[in-house]
């Protein structure tokens, strides 16, 4: 469903071409100061006009019309909505194909053909708009708590500059490796079945569209490693850990070091180069051609929304001790 | 919560050295023939005795105490026991270390130290047999969904008889490396938000024991591509794809092809070799020296637990279609 | 929380003089045919306007944001939105006392004095309306089940009239009492524990403002009768029965006969007349007179609140089935 | 399904003539001393033996198998079993009929006749006696809250004596009326939509089998009073009110003040008397005849279960605080 939460929980609505999108967060606690201007930040850190994105404007201006009041939080439903400006609607009725790596096909069969295909419809990009403000919202709750998420590789180099500019060059898209760091976290939250911090972390973090893998730690180099090399030794009473291959969590419950995992993030599907799909309308294979506004390395906007995600979930389980 | 799943739902309890562990399965629909014989094969691959796993004797007898009446399942929820013979719990009440890369530490600050700590309590290995336990109800539910789940690599080897001899040897562990594929996938399942395929697997994978990451289709190596390379292209009107860089899943629903996975497993954190913690009476570090029966090679006996869990999650999704 | 279902599931939000209130209904299958010409009877019916209710004017013209594309749900969320006009927030800032029989007090506790407390803010009879839009959704997903909710007795006359009459006149207000019968009811909806078909009703007919009281079938009157009396005798194979003192339900299941239930609404606690409470600024007890536009009989206007709420319920059970 | 609850989770399993029926209690905190005495208490008072119940003899030893460890909670799940000793399953395969007020019709509809139809299956009130051992669990973290059910009228009368007798001696059964209150209620507990203290404790209640309706202060007679009789004047700053027509909840959150609420409880559904069912081998109506071991009146064993059920919903509000 499109919830996500025990406590302090999200539902997300909209659809990329519809008249707004939006999000609830339900379960906030009431006294947090609560400002228009506290979203710029982040909202801005996930539009596009950065080298390698998509040259859409977005003016993502939030309109909080439930749950803050007098500036605050009222500790009832907040509901924040965002309009859709600057669509470019043209005519989507004569579709004839599916368009390769997106969502058209699985959705058309999800929902009999009914599902909104202007500009992927609820399963935009555009609907992590919602995720950003909520994870403003979701960082106050929680204000020791430091999280920070950022690129570390992009088509597998630590130095990507020149192969985004070549893949640009090519009319081609890229993928992108992020890691995220969670600081100051409390000890023993989670829950050992079925609700470990990476269950819900990972939970989270694959409802991103484009994201297809998550490590915490040592990830997928534990798989690799000795018992002896791998354990993180304790080097005093507080938890704390000489190494840290767990990545900050034993036994599904966080253990005071700081939580690190890295996600994987798939190249856009959308490229201008010619690709081939199957046209159910000719019955055969045929060569498409996308035109529009894309971004050739939608990795370099996830950052943002991984991190808000991140906050929305330790927020649910600071609530939930 | 110890609970998973939304309509097929798994709840579970007990600890490695208590009277009984088991698992209640809600939501099973009724008229499903079950025998105790069924669980037999499943519940052989969890259990000790490889090479390279723990010489310790589990006898695994089910124990069904609701929810099947003259053979067939009544759709009311069917509780299944097992007892915990062959413990062998000596004095664990001078304990004066955590054992690093367990759950000590973090379950002892989570519960107050009311935990039953003997070989682990409730964060053990021994409570996925009741996993393995649903996992073959869940199965039945979804007959004609096929799921495979094996060892790929050990120590980063694909042929790793001798990495695992030489770890034996020197009394270490090691981890490894599993893949799932499930076959006949019906198209469609899944949600947008939050409850994308990859999202709801996910967070079943890391509630087992010893797993740090996951990953699905070419997932890190997504990261690395372009999106020229990494989209599947539509071959025919089903859905099938000419390659499965996406694992199976568009837009966080089936597209029909084989989901595959893989999912990281760390070494054991037993090991015989000396090594060092935080002694929190002495105030300390000092050496410690595990004893006992323990697996060298944990991995090796995941893979049946992760066919059993992508069963239950594959049996709620398709029950609730 | 505020969120009700499983399977369709609403959530409320917004508050009495905010900027808008509104409803988000996820679960909804694709392919219902939806406009907005079709919310018109149902919010007529929750409007003000009628004797004994009060005479402010509510424009309610739902807004759909989401959900619902070229005149069919899509099979996302769909939320729809209204905007609070012709409010009158005057000063509340010099409130010093809580009103009797009114959310303020326990409000003020639980949000520390953080809500909004303007017409009774996240409290107020206004979100119904979001409740009415949601139920004209729900029965377009169960069209042969018919739901008829109506007034039996305004204080505790069956000819209301004069009592009503009476009431107003002596600027109080009173209370009345609801039937809802639900028609075509497939055979065995419902769960033996914990989500039988009178506890999931009950749980969301309580959450309607004023409700006080549920009884199913012969209700209290039940706890007079003997067994040979209340037992209602099967009449043929379909499970007709001859009598339906069950309400239509035995073991929490639907039996095929009408569901029949009884809702009490209270008084509306905002009257005319002077009455005492007590000023937390004085300290003592004062006298307390409530000014504006109240509804003598709130009665009066649930009936089709009752029924929506209904619908949302059964359209759930249908979804589960 | 068969768990109730959000933070404090109870999951129930088991049928009549089954092997063991139980509970499964999750969310728990550590630290709850617990031992098997505690539960002889509250078990017994919902025994048979009473003049008016069952001659049915049942030993009801818990068998604690985990979450328990030297005596006190641990904080992970807890599973209490009760063995089904004295059933007398003679044989139930030659059933032509449908017992009248009995789930027998709707239970073998919902589940395709694989349900154990021997003494009700996991319809039967037998199952009761789970809900008992969690209520002594949830009793204990809540100790300030006090909560104290009893019967009020059997067949209308207050005096029930005379008409208890009467009723065995004609071979019928009879209904009865149950009243609880729970005292030192902390302020502020519940929610305004959809989680109000009157929807969680009627969904609670309402999974007891043969209740029949419920209300909360004034209930029923709200419906005919004025707002002036009906609401509750504060008579000091804690909240206290002079009159209890609201039974301790105002918004759907808890006042302060007592919570009081009354229960209607169907008579028996087996009674001795010869009645008409509809027997569907024969296909028309016959007489029935139904012996064995019955309750007269089973409300005089629900009093303690409505404790229970009470006492697991304020717990998991308190620990939702």
């Amino acid at each position: 469903m499109n919830s996500l939460g025990r406590i302090f929980r999200i539902t997300i609505f909209g659809e990329s071409h519809g008249k707004q999108i939006g999000i609830t967060i339900d379960g906030c606690p009431p006294g947090i100061g609560v400002a228009e201007d506290d979203f710029i930040a982040d909202l801005n850190r996930r539009k596009p006009g950065q080298f390698g994105t998509t040259a859409r404007t977005e003016e993502d201006i939030p309109n909080i019309v439930s749950g803050i009041y007098n500036g605050f939080t009222t500790g009832t439903p907040i509901t924040i909505l965002f309009e859709n400006k600057n669509t470019n609607s043209k005519d989507y009725s004569n579709i004839e194909h599916y368009r390769p790596g997106h969502a058209d096909f699985t959705a058309s069969c999800k929902y009999l053909n009914y599902n909104d295909i202007r500009g992927g419809g609820h399963f935009s990009g555009r609907l992590t708009t919602g995720l950003v403000a909520a994870g403003v919202i979701a960082k106050k709750i929680i204000p020791k708590i430091n999280i920070i998420s950022k690129i570390i590789e992009i088509g597998g180099q630590k130095q990507w500059e020149e192969i985004l500019a070549t893949t640009i060059k090519s009319s081609d898209s890229i993928g992108g490796l992020i890691e995220c760091t969670i600081q100051n976290v409390p000890i023993a939250m989670g829950e050992p079945f079925f609700d470990s911090v990476e269950s819900v972390l990972a939970h989270a973090i694959f409802s991103i569209p484009a994201v297809k893998g998550i490590e915490f730690g040592s990830g997928f180099e534990s798989a690799k490693m000795k018992g002896s090399e791998h354990n993180d030794i304790y080097i005093d009473k507080t938890g704390k850990t000489l190494t840290n291959n767990a990545g900050g969590i034993n036994g599904g419950l966080t253990n005071g070091n700081d939580i690190i995992f890295r996600v994987a993030i798939k190249p856009t599907p959308s490229i201008f180069k010619t690709q081939q799909t199957y046209n159910f309308k000719l019955d055969k294979i045929t060569n498409l051609e996308i035109h529009g506004r894309h971004d050739s390395c939608i990795a370099l906007r996830i950052p943002v929304v991984i991190e808000a995600v991140t906050a929305v979930v330790m927020a649910d389980f600071f609530l939930q001790r």
